[in-house]
This record gives structure tokens, sequence and C-alpha cells, in this order.
């Protein structure tokens, strides 16, 4: 009988479709502790039974099953809701039945209302309780089982009984005895129904669909600001190499700017084999301090456990000066990430010790890093299909560990897609089990399938096209991508206006109102954002050549001095920014953004709610660095909760200015040499005009 | 090392969203022979190496699988077309891997391109072409090993070779010795590429698919013209119980109209207990012939072998004289089909011989059909949850197998929706391994979710919502539903304007012009269509009540008679209908089904092409069975391969007229009182007004 034997021939429920599912289950879905996972599915059976259907959901580490009813939304579909309380790992299922008891009952009341005899309907009914009442005693529940057999008693054949089984009762309306009654009105009774739905015979004509598995992270996952800076530029003396003593002293900044996470470009020693000098130079020039990315041996020290991905650069200090630093971040409100990038200088330790995690070129030298025809020859990748790749692998998760065992909770990856997507799942998953709150964020400015790729096989956070996308339709399409589509149940972005790699076309050539602009998209299109400091608020946009996106003078090679104290800095405007984040749960998930239409394409419109629906905002960005915008934006104001027949207030949280607007089209205008941005917090439920100054 | 153990580490190729695919490879798609799978994949590797990918596929019955090279589209989608050239069953899946010489030759373009020392490179290639040739002498095809050591040779270090190592050749460009020149030459050539195609090796860091299956029918699966009448109608006689020589003798009408498919309603023994009678009254009257889908004993016959449902009622005929009517119905291009209903009268064999597999009352009696308050006391349906459910099973299976044995391989099944799925899937599977020419037609007129589940189960042809879809709106959004989404692969829709049970309210008041407007979009809409006659073309139009849909003096409960002759019967376009269909085969798919716009929201613009793209059906429906229509319609011309610039002839095949439109727009006027519809064949490749005449 093939496929269909054993007992799944009175398996009579199909559960397909279910939402939200990845790849088939093949990959988990994200969320952070305390949200909430709404799920769907198709349910549904042959003929007309009535189900029952419910939700089961679970934390990983405990065996029992909690449970949600289903509710029936029509064409089949059905959907519930669960919330995932701890970070860790959870998983869901949908499990369903055809059930006799709501069947019955249904019918029951369709007979009635034809006035049909139901006096053998009683009789069933009265069956299926007493069935109920086995299983409970079954179960070794006595006492709940005597309740059962009592209403079972109740239900079955009373005084006139026999008027059913004769048929006379065939054209007489029931109930009209008084015994009928009172059957009747058990039989439709809610508390029966409930305690009938308590015992449902889960067993019959059920089906469980496969469980799927959430990934819980802690809030920092969803919501995050981060600052990307090089400690070897934080010397308050300009041309000294910075330290980690340096770096600290430059933490209550940024935390007063409002970052909750400080990222380092890596903190190893650096290579000297073929280091490349400033501005890339192919040849470094003596003192030239090459890039951190080239990791190598630190050029003082002698043996080799001085180099490597596990050792600290010395001239930023020693293990303890960083844990030292890690604990003086960790007072500030600010959590430091480290940048992990797997792959070697010449120099490199592992270089020496494992020449089979490498691969060789016919002249038996080891195969430098390429593009064709770009060459990096001051950087070694791992070969990943070497026949040591086990050995490999256990050593590169070690380093994570090394990293962990400092205090480190968050990395960022260089260059994930370059690395086997297998090793990806198989680290992060190794990791996230003894340490669940770890965060890591895929360095992968990729193609659109390899960087989702990566989000599913684990990466917490994701760069994206984000610096790329500057007008209204490429935000707009790419935005309602990463946030309306499956895509993020997986993805969380992480915007970055700017990086050491990528000096914009748009922040090279617009000016302030540019960086302004590209802040505030950043900071609340994304829950999770970052910029390269102090480059971004000191508005450095000297690019390296003309097409490209490299900075001039970049850290990346060279030491720089920046004078944090420039009038023009735009740090009071990202801590006002990142205040408005804080304050605003809206801001701190990217689940309900909606883009709004406007007349004018360089207005860009959009809002976000806070799950509580009590705080909204509503952000309209000029697009244009150099001209006045102005036009009419629509809001949908059924979305925002608004009711479209009165005045609402919109409290612009960047200016303070208080707008008075009705109805869904509004005028706006905005001065990108003023401020290219309204960051609107509308209020809701203004109960009318005098009200309207108790409004905060 | 959890998952990624064993040598799944080194396996780097994602293969990934593969389509067609049904839930996951859960269920096959469907073709008929003859007609290919374009299968779509996303499939990339980390880092920046070159792939190779294959579409594999072979016949189930046959072990070795047949290769087309996949061709990559951009954006990591690579794509690649089949053929299942059989009835039965066929497999697909999608390989690849890294391929370490794909990439090196396009890395060696790019490096002379850049005019780089390759001197190194050559000797990389050479080491390729050397472990290709290894791996064909250890698969035992030596001489063409030794073919490839030679070109590896060839490749390998020349008189030169020791510049290159010696770093000299770093400021020349490749080439300048002649040994060097030829040995780019070799590098670069497309025949050296082919072999180590042909070659490749594929264990290496690679990837294939899960394995998706693909039931391929025979052509009627595809493309069928359905009749469906009921024999005991058949007499010439009025009032006389037809028989199947009475049949016979409809034979040559049937074909005239140009059906290739005559389905009768139940053939068997019509119970007598509980008989319905005329317009389906509660109690038959002493004569009434009872509904042939209450199917029970010969009323007539004494023993239990002359009942159920392989037995034939015995005023139709014997089973000598069925076998000969399918004979006589094949010699007239005509093929039966059966239909099967699984339920019984009360007088089935069943009841008494397996009371098991029934459901019983609280008062011991069986449970009869009931859709509360609606109950129907002459239909027993099976219980599927019974114990004896495997009996059950099987013996429905005989039921099907005898029919095949009695030359039948077209089955119309009722009411599939109340047997449970798993029945279905097993018991087709069963059927169409040892018979892949059957033909199932799933009779569910119900929830969305059930037809399609019903139809991946395994259904050949499935009737749907086109009797209600009437106006452009609903006919455009359900049709681009059937024919553009994932549900093309799985559901092949049956047009019916009408059956025994549906009279719909269009054809109740929409007169003549409604009953040719229907049967145009039936048979032009749909490959696969069928009408239930005579009422259909004798404009058979009363109701029996207002609001129903049940036909007056319906043929389900009483004989009726027939005036064939009548003047105003559709015989003569249906025939006109079906040639169209049979001469034009863009009407035999429903896969290039195309909506185009008119300005007009009671003309309805559609058209189907060829595969081969020689044949193109533009058709105009005015909807309106009432008043005249005119108006624009936009033609996609494009898609239609028409020539925006010249003018091209539209060649009306239901009234011979010829038009000669030009560009995108034209004008359509339809008067429904005359013909209420075009059928344009659209003749591409006009070369010139001239021209124009010698175009048939």
């Amino acid at each position: 009988m093939s496929e269909a034997t054993g007992e799944t021939g009175r398996q009579r429920v199909v559960i397909d479709r279910v939402r939200p599912e990845i790849d088939g289950g093949r990959f988990a879905i994200k969320r952070t502790a305390g949200e909430k996972v709404r799920v769907e599915a198709d349910v549904f059976t042959d003929g007309h039974d009535a189900l029952g259907c419910l939700l089961l959901y679970r934390d990983e580490r405990t065996a029992a099953w909690s449970e949600v009813a289903m509710e029936a939304l029509g064409n089949d579909r059905w959907r519930g809701e669960l919330t995932v309380s701890s970070v860790g790992r959870w998983r869901y299922t949908v499990t369903a039945w055809v059930d006799p008891w709501k069947t019955w009952r249904r019918d029951l009341r369709k007979r009635l209302d034809a006035r049909q005899d139901v006096s053998l309907d009683l009789l069933a009914g009265a069956a299926l309780i007493q069935a109920a009442a086995e299983r409970v005693r079954a179960a070794g529940r006595k006492s709940e089982a005597r309740v059962l057999t009592g209403l079972a008693r109740a239900l079955g054949p009373g005084r006139d009984r026999d008027a059913g089984q004769r048929g006379e009762a065939r054209d007489r309306a029931p109930g009209q005895g008084r015994d009928d009654e009172a059957r009747l009105r058990l039989a439709l009774d809610d508390e029966l129904a409930q305690l009938m739905d308590r015992h449902a015979d889960r067993a019959a004509a059920a089906a469980t669909y496969r469980e799927l598995a959430v990934i819980v992270d802690r809030e920092r996952a969803r919501f995050s600001s981060w600052y990307e800076m090089f400690p070897r530029s934080c010397s308050p003396v300009p041309g000294r190499h910075g330290t980690f003593r340096d770096l600290a002293a430059r933490l209550p900044d940024v935390a007063e700017m409002g970052f909750d996470v400080l990222y380092l470009p890596p903190i190893h020693p650096i290579g000297v084999t073929n280091r490349k000098g400033k501005n890339n130079a192919e040849r470094a020039e003596p003192g030239d301090v090459g890039s951190p990315w080239a990791i190598g041996l630190a050029a003082n020290a002698g043996g080799a456990s001085a180099g490597g991905h596990k050792s600290i650069h010395p001239e930023l200090g020693t293990a303890a000066d960083f844990r030292w630093l890690v604990g003086q971040a960790r007072e500030h409100g600010v959590e430091l990430a480290l940048d992990v990038a797997f792959q070697c200088s010449p120099d490199h330790p592992y270089v020496h010790e494992h020449p089979e995690w490498f691969r060789k070129r016919p002249d038996g030298s080891i195969q430098y890093a390429e593009n064709p025809p770009k060459k990096y020859e001051d950087i070694y990748p791992f070969d990943f299909e070497c026949d040591a790749w086990r050995e490999l692998w256990d050593e590169l998760k070690s380093i994570f560990l090394h990293w962990i065992g400092e205090g480190i909770r968050i990395f960022r990856v260089d260059n994930p897609h370059t690395k086997p997507f297998a090793f990806w799942e198989w680290v992060i998953g190794e990791l996230k089990r003894d340490h669940p709150d770890v965060i890591f964020l895929a360095e992968a400015f990729t193609r659109p399938k390899l960087m989702y790729r990566l989000a599913k096989l684990g990466f917490t956070q994701s760069y994206n096209y984000f610096p790329w996308r500057t007008n209204r339709w490429e935000l707009t399409e790419y935005f309602t991508e990463l946030t309306r589509t499956e895509v993020a149940e997986f993805f969380r972005p992480s915007l970055w206006p700017n990086t050491p790699d990528i000096l914009t076309e748009q922040l090279q050539f617009g000016g302030r109102a540019a960086f302004v602009q590209r802040l505030v998209l950043a900071a609340t299109l994304g829950a999770s954002y970052g910029i390269y400091g102090p480059p971004y608020e000191l508005l450095e946009s000297r690019a390296r050549e003309r097409g490209g996106e490299e900075y001039l003078d970049s850290e990346k090679y060279q030491l720089r001095h920046w004078d944090l104290a420039a009038p023009h800095s735009l740090r009071d405007l990202i801590a006002l920014v990142n205040r408005v984040r804080r304050e605003n749960p809206a801001l701190k998930t990217d689940a309900t953004l909606r883009f709004h239409p406007t007349d004018n394409e360089q207005l860009l419109c959009y809002s976000k709610t806070a799950e509580s629906a009590d705080n909204t905002i509503v952000a309209v960005v000029n697009l244009d660095p150099h001209h006045v915008q102005s036009g009419w934006v629509e809001l949908d104001l059924a979305r925002l909760g608004l009711d479209a027949g009165r005045p609402f207030q919109a409290h612009d949280l960047l200016t303070g200015a208080r707008f008075l607007w009705s109805g869904s089209r509004n005028f706006v205008q905005l001065d990108p040499q003023h401020t290219p941005a309204h960051l609107f917090r509308v209020r809701r439920r203004v109960r009318s005009e005098q009200d309207f100054d108790y409004f905060q």
C-alpha cells in the first residue's frame, strides 16, 4: 500500500503553507526575546467535519509544548500567535484534528434551526461525552471523568426518550417536554463545549506539521546603534599611534552621541610582508602602519604566540588593557564589537604552523588573495577545500571562543561570503548553543542571494544595499522587500551610510545636507544602523580617486588625527537622533515600516508604529541635498490609527516644531540647508482642539 | 560537528528555489508526452569561483540520467529545459559543482586583458588537464586519457618556460615568444574547453538537489472535448428506457459535433429503498427511475452479484453490450468516460456484506449522507475511519480495475472531496503505476484549497469555478491564477458551462447568446472543456426553482426525450468550435493564455499561441448577452509575435470574415443576437498588402 500504510489511512487532516517558514523549515526565523510570532496555516479536511486546531511552541530546552488555539480566518486559513519569552532557540508547529464534538454541536444547531427531530443526535452527543470521560479516566483523572460521565447521562435518554426512537417526534419541534428542554440547554451549553474542547480526542484523524525553529536573540540584535572607529587614530597627539587607553577616553563621547555598540576594526598585529602603503600603495614606506585586516605577527615580538587572531597589536596595548577596556565600555553603556577577518598576512603564524590550510601555486608558493586581475599579495586566504578542513574549522571556532572569553559578545564578520556557507552554519550554531547572546553582523555587500543565504545560516544582522539606494523608488522598493516579505523573517538589515570602504558618491558631492539626510534615513528606516566615525560626523568627503568610493588618506592604511571639536561636526544632531530612537519604541522595530505616497518624488515619507500602537513616527525626508522641496504627503491614516475626521498633532522631534494636521493630505516643505527631514511623532486621540495643549 | 560532518564541509555549492517544485517536492508537476519542462534554480557558491551546472532528468523506468547544461541568467539564477517524451513518471533535478577549469579559463582572460604574466597560470591549467586525464584513465577510457595528457603537456612548460618563473616576463606582454603564443591559443581553445567540460570533476565541492517528479500523461489529459449524456434518455422512443444500443446510435452525432470523450453518469443498478422521485421528490412514485448516483441492486435481478459498482443496470444492457459499446465508440474516435461515485444506496450489496464499512447511528441503523439540515436518505457514505479501512481501500481500487479491464481509461470521480486525501493519492498512484494512460477528472466544486489539493494528489483534470465566473474581472483574475501561477503546474482545469447539477443563472436568463458565449469561453479559455447535452445544445434553461441551479425535470431523476432536430440547436456551432480547436494547436494548451486590455468591460480579449509559435488565436467575447457592445482592444503585439509597424490579418474562424488590422489598438463590435464572439486566427509575417491574398 506504498506510502499510505499504517494508520495514515485514517489521517484526514491536511496542514500546509505554514507561515512563517523559511525554505520548507530548513532555516529558523528570527525574533528577540518578548516578541511575537504570528503563525498562519492552511488547515482542512475532506468533507464537512469541524476541526480543532492548535499552535504549539516551546523553548528547545523544555520538553513540554505550550498551546494556543488557532482561529479560522476563512478560506481554510487559520491563525495563532505566540510569544518567545527568552533568548535561545524555540520551536513551533501546528496540530489539528477532526473533532466529532464540534461537528456534532454545529450540526445540532442547524437541525434545531430546521426544527428537525434531534433525539438520536442527543444520544450521539451523550456517547461523545462518555467517550471523553473514558479518555480522561484512562489518563488517571478520575474526578474529571466522573463529571463527564454525569454530563453524558444528563444528555442521554430522558423520560420521553422513546418518542424520538419511535419516530413520533418527527413532526414536533424538539424542546416541548421539560426534560427535552433541559437536555437541549445542556447540549448547547458553552461550559460543556469548553470542557469537551479541553478533552478533545486529538488522536482522531489528526495531523501535526513539522517543527519549525525560531532563533531568539537579545533586543540588541533588533535595535542597535553602531559606531565604528579605528583605535589607532584615537591618540590625542597627532601622529602618535592610539592605544586602548586613548580609546577609553573617547567612550564618554561615544556614549553621549547615543551609540550602544562600538565596533573596532581588527586589533591584531599587522603583517609586514607585502604590507600596503598609504592610500593602498603597492609597497609600504618605512613607518607605514599597514591594514589591520592583514593579520600577522607582532613586528617587535619574538615568539609565534605574539601573532595571529587571538593576539593584540602591541601598540594598542596588552590583553589586560583590552579586558579593562571592555569593562570601561560596559560602564558607559557601550558594548564592544570586534572584527573577525578569517585571512592571514604572509607573516601569520598559521602560514608556518599549518601550511596545509593554504593553497599552493605551481611554483610551490602560497596562493595570495586575488580577484583577477586584482592581486592582494598581503593576504593569504584559507583553503576551505583542503584535506584538513575539520581542523581549520575547529581552529577558527576557537578564535571566536577566545574573544567570547575576553568578554566580547558582538562580532562583525569580514567577507563571510568568501568562506563556505556550511562553515558559517556550523560555527554560528555551535557558538550560539552555549552563548545564545552572541551577535554576528555579516559584512557581505555582495549578490542578494548570497546575502540572504548568510542571514538564513545564522548571521544576526547584515550589511545591505542601503548605501547605494538613494532615490525614492529604490528606497521604497528595497525596504519593502526587506520588511514586507519573507526576508523580514530571517534578514535583519544594519544600515550604514558609510564604512571605511564606502564613501558614497552622494556623500562626496552632497555636502552637509547629504550627511544629515543619510543619517536620518539610516537611523529611522533601520532599527539597527551604524556610522564610521569620526569621518561621518566631520563630513569627510574627499575620495581617493574620482569615480571610486575609497576615502583619501584612508585610516585603513595610515593613522589619522581628527578635530573632534570642529564647529561643523554633526555630533549634536547624531546625539539627538539617537535619543529620538531610544525614546520612541516605534523606531526600535522594522516590522511596522510603511511608505506613504507623496506628490514630489524628492520627498520620501514613511512611518513606523510601536507594536503596542501607542507610539507612531512619521518621517518625511528631502532626498535632494541641493534644493528646497515641497509637496503633499498622503498618509494612510487607518494604518496609523488616526481619525480622518479629526486634527492631529505632528510634533517634529528634530526641530521641536508642532504642526496641527488634519486629514490624510498635508503639505510639507524641507530646506536641505536647514534640516532636510521631519521626524514627526504623531499623537492620536486628539479629542478636540481645546484638548490640544494638554498633549505633550 | 553536528550536521556538517563527513565531507559536507567541503560542499560549497548551494542549489535552491528550484522551479517548478510543488510544496518542496512533495507533489509531482504534470505534463503530457512531448511537452517541455523549463527548470530554473538559484545556484551559487561562496567567493568568485565559476560553476558547472546541469539539469538531470530521466523516465523513472530507466536508471540513467539525461543531462542538459543550464544557462546562467544573471543574479545567480540558472535555467535549463527538458522534454518528457513518454507517458509515465519522470524525475528531474539539478546538479552543480565548483569548476576549477572554468574558473581558471575565465581568470586567464582577465589576466591577459590586464597584460599580466601568466606563466604560472599556464602551469596550473596544465595541471588541471592532467588531473582530468587521470580521472578519465581511472574510468577506463585510456585513449581519451592519452589525448588529455598530450594537451596537458602542450600547455605545460615550453622552451622559454623558465622566464616566467624567474619573473622576467613580468614586464613583457605574454605571447611574445612563438611557443607562448601557441600555448595561449591552446589555453583558450573552445574545443579544449568543451573537452574539459565533458570531463569536469563533478565531485568537487558539488551539490545535487532533491529529485522532483513529473507525471506525464497522454495528450487527452491536456486537450479534450467532453460530452456528458444520460444513456437512459437516448431511446428514440419517448418514455422508453434507453439502452447501450440506443447510445451507440448517437455516437456518429457526438463524433460529428467534434467531441472526443463521451462521459456517462453511473451505469449501475439504482437503489429502490428511499429512492427519490421526479424533481428530487422525497419519495419516488411507482415507475420513477431514481438517481443513477444511488447505486444499488438490480431490482429485477436475483443474486448479490447483480448489484453494486461493478455491475450494469439491466435496462441499459449487459456487460457484453457495454464492451461492444466501448468498441463502437472507439471506432468513432470517441472515448467513453465512466462516473465513479463511491457511495451506496441502502440496497447496495456492500451494505449487507460489509456493514463494517459504514457508520452506525445510536439506534443501530446505518448513517445516511447528510449536510445538516439536508438529508440524503437514499445514500450511505463509506466510513473511511472504520477499522477495516484497508479492505475498503482495496475494494474501491478493484472497482477501477474492473472497468479498466472493460476498456475504460477515463474516470470522472464524483465528490472526491468527501473521501480522504490519502486514499486518492494512494489509489491514483497505484492505478497509474500499471496504467499510466488513465485519466481522472475530479468533480469537486468546493473550497479552492481542497480543489488544488486533489489535483496535487494526482487527479488529472479538475472541475473548477468557471461556471460562476462571468464578468471580465472575474474571468481574467481566475484564469490568470490558473495559468500564470504555480497552480498551472499541477491543476488542469476542465471548463463546464453546465452539468446536470448546474444550470447557471446566466444560462437561465441569457438566452441563446449566453449559451453561445459560454460555449466559446469554455472551449477557448480551456484546452479541456465539456458540456452536458442535449440540454446544452437545445438551450434548455428552465430551472426547478427560482434562485436554484437545478434543472426542471432533471434527467437525474427521470427519463427525458430530446428533440435533437430542433432548429434552434447549437449543434452546428458546437461542431465548428470543436473543429477550430482541433485545427489550431494554440487552443490545445492553457500555458500561453494571456489577457489583453479592452476599453469596454463587457469585452473580454485573450490570446493563445502554440508552443511552436506558428499558430495564434485571439478571442474577443461580448460578455453581455443582451446588448451590442463595441470598443477598442489593445493587443500585446510583441507577445503575439506581430510586427507593430505592419498590418496583419485577423481571420474570424466563426464567421469566416477577414479583417486587416494594424497596430495594437483595433476596434471590435459584437452583437449577441448574431455572434457574441470573434475567434481570430491572426497571421504573422504579412509581408506586404499585395501578399495578403496568399495567406490562407
